[in-house]
């Protein structure tokens, strides 16, 4: 038996053949979104905008599991009609505004040029002002909606997109029948889901993006939306009552589709996720181990047994039950950048990209605390523990001899530092923290990165097995929902494993000096981040000084 | 009548002709030093070490006279028996160890190829250790001593020098009979003094260097020396009881000197002071015109005359009574890097010099607070007001976006913000800051910077007409001493000028935003320099944005 994954992310797609067995990756196949500047529509006017075209969504999804399924093919034992199950992820919120047949307004003519009728990215930032606003009411009227977000609600996210297209595009806004994020309308189009109102809505985009809980009866209710907008009230009720987690299946598949890809009518499609957090099933994830996903931001994710409580935990982003995996509440944080801040300093202010190979090699030499310097990696904000986009990058302890070698150090152990906040702030939640699997193209590429990692957090930093760990995910989601394993906990002990023979072990040595650094980060943190706001600073520097010298004994 | 200003450097030494009756610069040779590295001598084991050989600096002031005398002569009117008088400017603290008949040691074959028989040049940073246990030792028992220069000693001064040498290098301070700053040996060997106890000590490098004042009887006491080590306290009575202005000759031109120079007997030779101060005269300091030397690093002169009473000024790093104008207290004050700091980023970081150019256009372009950015100009410490050498750079408000230009620009005004804070400090304690004359190559080839400066301090910036106002104020000194002028006042009015035409005067509409950028600079300023130890910094960045906000609309 095999299922497929399918894994939308901001550029591309790509479809990933599974044997279910054992897990192995028999067909990839990529398409990169034809519309826009790499799959992305954008607004020269206004650089916060950011939008897809669902027709591309369409496209690659055909072309994805075809290419997928054809280089399956040369593996001896498939076939295309073993395939039992699919399984979606995508980026998310990535809300797309759809008529009353569940068909994106994009593709009707009449809207197919206009930006506010394409699907919604989710680093779409137009939104800024109309988050502020829900923000603000929630805070007053319903503090509860917002404690599980870290008490902020985000520009990326679906409410604040909707109100904005409300605003800024009301002839769009009055043709939508409805919004349905991409990762639920994948789903709904390969079961050939006809009505928006029946497309069935993944716990994981509802509870994290939506201010969607069970315990308050589902989405934000009419009074609190009717003061954000009358016309919210309105559309609440051709939205959704119930959203599921990963135990329903989002439909079948229709005979259309399955004639189109080649595959069985009826087989199971699971509910749709957003990427990273089948990303976390793909790469492992179970109570005690949190999955990082280092990209250019960064996605951590844990879970915890939905039997237990769990508090609100401030400021980590979303706290949901069923969002990963079944029977556990979802945990999410991140950090707003990683692989971006490296990007920024060697190209953007370096302006040679060959430099990253150089300068690792170089940062590779030094010891910690050698270079004297700490930075903050607030470049793109913290989202965190302080959930604060208003805060910006810090570098502190450059002399006349500071290198570049040692100023990008100094950045990467400023996103180990950011992790290592995150990490403490589960535990000290009693989230346990066990193991640290990390996935994603610098977990695999960079092993002075993860070294610096363990040696800073103290935890050792294994890597996925996968370098497709979202679509694998999805691909896991599919099999249990098939009925090839018996639970997720089954399927994943099968399907996924961990790079072989790659464990970054902290060093005793390095974690020493790193801590007495942390500790100087944390009063930084503290300090600008606002948790702090009688900070003694004095001794700063002295310190680092100290640590340097004592690097050099 | 004609008279000669010997400047001696770092890496050279220059002579200039002056015109007493308006300044003219008839004649000007430089000599390099053919010593060490670019005149300096190095340990590589010790890079704190530099020390100079005073073999070059015999060698370079008969070169550099003869080169500039014989320029001077193709001047129609110019004769060299019409030189009346010579002045001498160098670094310092810059101590010499001399036998009993005034000669360096270094200069006797038995002690050449040791560099603790050298020159200590000024900024020799060996004798840390030392110059704590002063600062130490003074702040327990004679604070008056250190009062006057911020509290602390600083490892480049005359007493730690000695003292290490002491330790270090014992054999050599056996042999010193005595030690001789390079700014009186300079005059004492063109007078031909053969005993160190009969040098002319100027009051400007035993005030500012050697804790020297008239009102505690001189050198410090017997007792206090004998702490730090018996062998100063003996040493004490082999060097000085007096030092002197410049209203009181340093000697006469002696024959031998006279004869090799083809110059006439018995002119009057200046007392010696450290480059600067003469640089100040040269650049027209007075009550109310702050004089700037921007180099790589730079030095504030301020004069308040010595009929007033005058403050101990904290963190101003020296108050001497005549150490620049006879009549005037000279106030010392500066930035431990500025050029030094821009050459850093661009040659060190960025690892192209071709950039300063290219950079400098570029950050023109910028408007006040447009970057985001805010910078501490601390890569070398913080000399002036914090005094305090365990202080590092800061660079805050970095985005993913953030360019090199801005950066750039940002190290610019952080220095200005040094500058602002230095004028401020001046003003607190009742020294009148009317106008400011900038001295130096950045003064002259940097308007960007200059505006900057005259939009962050509020102060119109000028120019010092001459680009080698450390000669020209030697020059001068020779000429008030000969009777060419009757008194400094008059001299400075006829010999020295501004750069015509260019005066940097504040624009009202930057100067708003440095306002309030400038508070932002203070609040990092004090919180990392120990002045606040329970900052609140929670607004800083969201300042900065907000700032940059503004700058767009």
């Amino acid at each position: 038996m095999f299922t497929l994954g399918i894994d939308y992310g901001t550029n591309s797609v790509r479809a990933l053949v599974v044997r279910c067995k054992d897990g192995a990756e028999l067909g990839v196949a990529v398409f990169a979104y034809p519309s826009g500047h790499q799959g992305v529509l954008l607004d020269p006017k206004d650089h916060q905008l950011a939008r897809q075209n669902p027709a591309d969504h369409l496209l690659g999804l055909e072309k994805s599991i075809k290419g997928a399924l054809a280089q399956a093919k040369k593996t001896k034992g498939f076939d295309a009609r073993l395939v039992v199950g699919l399984g979606v992820d995508t980026t998310g919120s990535s809300p797309i505004p759809v008529d009353a047949a569940n068909t994106p307004l994009a593709l009707d003519a009449k809207w197919s040029k206009n930006l506010a009728a394409q699907c919604w990215l989710w680093k779409d930032h137009t939104s800024v002002k109309e988050a502020a606003e829900i923000t603000a009411l929630a805070a007053k009227v319903r503090p509860h909606y917002i404690a599980k977000c870290g008490n902020t609600y985000s520009s990326e996210w679906f409410w604040a997109k909707i109100l904005h297209c409300r605003r800024s595009a009301p002839a769009v806004f009055r043709a939508a029948y409805s919004w349905v994020e991409l990762a639920d309308w994948i789903p709904s189009v390969l079961a050939g889901v006809k009505d928006p109102r029946a497309v069935k809505r993944g716990v994981c985009c509802a509870g994290h993006k939506a201010l969607y809980a069970d315990e308050w009866g589902g989405l934000p209710d009419v009074e609190f939306l009717a003061q954000l907008d009358p016309a919210l009230a309105d559309l609440r009720g051709r939205l959704y009552d119930k959203a599921y987690d990963a135990n329903v299946p989002a439909g079948t598949l229709c005979p259309e589709w399955a004639k189109k890809l080649g595959l069985s009518v009826g087989i199971p499609i699971a509910i749709g996720e957003m990427d990273v957090h089948y990303g976390a099933i793909g790469s492992g994830v179970c109570e005690g181990t949190l999955v990082k996903v280092i990209g250019t931001s960064t996605c951590d994710c844990g879970v915890v047994s939905a039997a237990k409580t769990v508090r609100d935990i401030p400021g980590i982003c979303g706290i949901v039950n069923g969002s990963i995996l079944p029977g556990y509440y979802g945990l999410e944080a991140g950090q707003s950048a990683v692989g971006d801040i490296f990007k920024w300093f060697v190209e953007g202010v370096l302006g040679d990209a060959s430099l990253h190979a150089v300068l690792t090699a170089e940062a590779a030499k030094l010891k910690p605390g050698q270079s004297g310097l700490l930075a903050l990696d607030w470049n793109n904000g913290n989202r965190t523990v302080l959930v604060d986009p208003l805060l910006t990058g810090l570098t502190l302890g450059t002399t006349l001899y500071t290198t570049k070698a040692e100023l990008y150090r100094a950045l990467i152990e400023a996103t180990a530092f950011g992790a290592r906040a995150i990490i403490e702030r589960f535990r000290e939640y009693g989230v346990p923290i066990d193991r640290v699997v990390c996935a994603g193209g610098i977990a695999e590429k960079n092993p002075l990165l993860m070294q610096i990692y363990a040696d800073v957090t103290g935890c050792t930093m294994l890597v996925a097995g996968s370098s497709q760990a979202c679509a694998l995910g999805s691909a896991v989601a599919a099999a249990v929902l098939a009925g090839a394993h018996k639970d997720f906990a089954t399927a994943q002990k099968k399907m996924t494993r961990l790079k072989a023979g790659v464990a970054y072990r902290p060093k005793a040595k390095n974690q020493e000096v790193y801590e007495r650094l942390y500790a100087l980060y944390r009063k930084l943190h503290d300090s600008f981040g606002g948790v702090d706001k009688a900070a003694d600073l004095s001794r700063v520097m002295k310190d680092l000084l100290d640590i340097k010298a004592a690097s050099h004994a």
